[in-house]
């Protein structure tokens, strides 16, 4: 699109997959965000090596430490989910400051919340543990994500002289999938189960329509996108089942629908070729 | 419907509101099931007295104790949400265990998931706390007491000499709502945000769709029913909004859904008044 221009962006799981392939294209772009946060759980992990390659490169790509979610942080167990003695999401408050103090009075155009987890689980087979931990980074992440970076978004959107809505104005981008989608769950139910993920995803899609109405009267676009079934360590749940596309052709047809982003996608879940999906 | 009879029910969260009118309606019918499990969370409290006026009445109900979702139960706090160093769901598998007893080699014909929770929730006030504890009510809920009532509700519909689906067959009943319709959000989202209420009901929905995947083969019908907007503690949220219906109201439009429900209602959300919702 003519005048596409994210001048920030930021990008929770942005250490593998999709996330990371997300960092690149923003850095490859002809006209690059000044600022690129990419945000990972462990910037100090082996995971994140890529990552730290590609910073120590590009001095726009900032790497920001962010755990999408509620942080059990008791003295109790390192994973009760919800202790009221002492959980937090200090991570995520912290990365909004760092960020801010970064942006020095600017906001930020485009929030991608993207970490997201989908470990193997069946009617039979689904736990609470399961269910709930999913929650946490699938819905409850992007919720405290956004709270965080509100301020920054609006800004943007208050700093932007922009008719209507887009991704170089303001935008929240939820990463959500097909499989969220109640409408279409039969078509894939049999070979790709995923209940807990399923909830999650159903619930994220909801979040985002909530945030659409919200976020409106702030200039702040609110989209859920569906990347395809891309072949990621999340992507290839099943040895045996290959993913239909690679990072490479989810990411180039994401960064297109990004570009594109208006009014009409507020609210609504559109996929990596741009079409809109049932709830 | 001619020839309806449920002879088995279970209604969770029947101590008050539209859970006790089911149970009430139950009993009132010209061919009331043999047998009405009640369970609510704390039979020997106060808010479940007129539930059991009711049943020393009614030998045909009986009051089984039931919590919907994980139970906290470790000894650091009794309000940690999910601590793997005890958190448990005893009492719905004993509630499963002593049904099964009650029963005496029959099945279960109608499981309603109807306990539930709404706490106030904006986009800005919504926390973690608030998002697990409801999505654990109503959605882990749902999917545990399922999981454990699920021998009994195949072994009613493997004893049922009945075609297709429906109630009098086996059926799994979730209570679900308008505002978990992602389509439907904008009518009312101004007047009751309830953020985490919506996310966990568009998850439950999800459930309800996965479940009717499941579940088919085994001759189950599985069905997400809206009350609409009721005068129970739940549905007066504001003190200066009242509610459409009253329980009656509400509840004898359910009784009528209930009564009707077939295969044309598996995995759907169906209102009060027997209309199919959008997702
Ligand atoms: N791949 C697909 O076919 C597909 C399809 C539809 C939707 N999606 C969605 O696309 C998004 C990205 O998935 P992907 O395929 O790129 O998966 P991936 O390769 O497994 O990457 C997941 C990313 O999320 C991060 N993450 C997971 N839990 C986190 C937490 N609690 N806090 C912070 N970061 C966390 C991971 O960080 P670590 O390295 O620290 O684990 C990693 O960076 C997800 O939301 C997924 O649901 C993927
Ligand atoms: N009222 C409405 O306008 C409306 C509209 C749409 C959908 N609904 C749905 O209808 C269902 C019933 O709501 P209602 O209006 O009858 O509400 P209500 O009068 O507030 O009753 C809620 C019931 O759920 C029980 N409950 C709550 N949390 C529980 C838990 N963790 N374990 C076990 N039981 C629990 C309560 O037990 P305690 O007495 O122990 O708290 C009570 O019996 C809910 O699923 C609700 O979402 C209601």
């Amino acid at each position: 699109m003519a005048g596409f221009h994210v001048r920030s962006v930021l990008v929770t799981g942005s250490n593998r997959g999709i996330g990371l392939e997300l960092i690149k294209r923003f850095i490859g772009k002809s006209n690059p965000p000044e600022v690129i946060f990419a945000t990972c759980r462990d910037p100090e992990g082996v995971r994140a090596q890529e990552l730290k390659n590609l910073a120590s490169k590009h001095p726009n790509v900032v790497i920001l430490q962010l755990v999408s979610g509620m942080e059990p942080n008791c003295a109790h167990n390192q994973s009760c989910i919800l202790c009221p003695e002492a959980t937090d999401s200090a991570s995520i408050k912290s990365a909004a400051k760092k960020a801010e103090a970064h942006l020095g009075g600017t906001g930020l155009n485009l929030l991608i919340n993207n970490a997201g987890v989908m470990p193997p689980s069946t009617l039979e087979s689904a736990t609470p543990e399961d269910m709930l931990s999913v929650y946490n980074t699938n819905v409850v992440g992007p919720l405290l994500v956004t709270q965080a970076f509100l301020p920054l978004l609006k800004k943007a959107a208050q700093g932007s002289s922009q008719k209507g809505l887009s991704c170089s104005k303001a935008a929240i981008v939820n990463i959500s999938t097909v499989l969220g989608s109640i409408e279409k769950t039969p078509e894939t139910f049999s070979f790709v189960p995923v209940v807990s993920y399923r909830c999650s995803k159903a619930a994220l899609n909801m979040l985002t329509k909530c945030q659409s109405m919200g976020y409106k009267q702030d200039g702040i676009l609110c989209t859920a996108l569906h990347p395809g079934w891309v072949k990621t360590e999340l992507g290839n749940f099943q040895p045996n089942v290959q993913a239909d596309l690679t990072v490479d052709e989810s990411v180039s047809g994401l960064m297109k629908v990004i570009c594109d982003l208006s009014e009409k996608h507020h609210g609504v879940l559109v996929s990596w070729e741009g079409n809109t999906l049932p709830w």
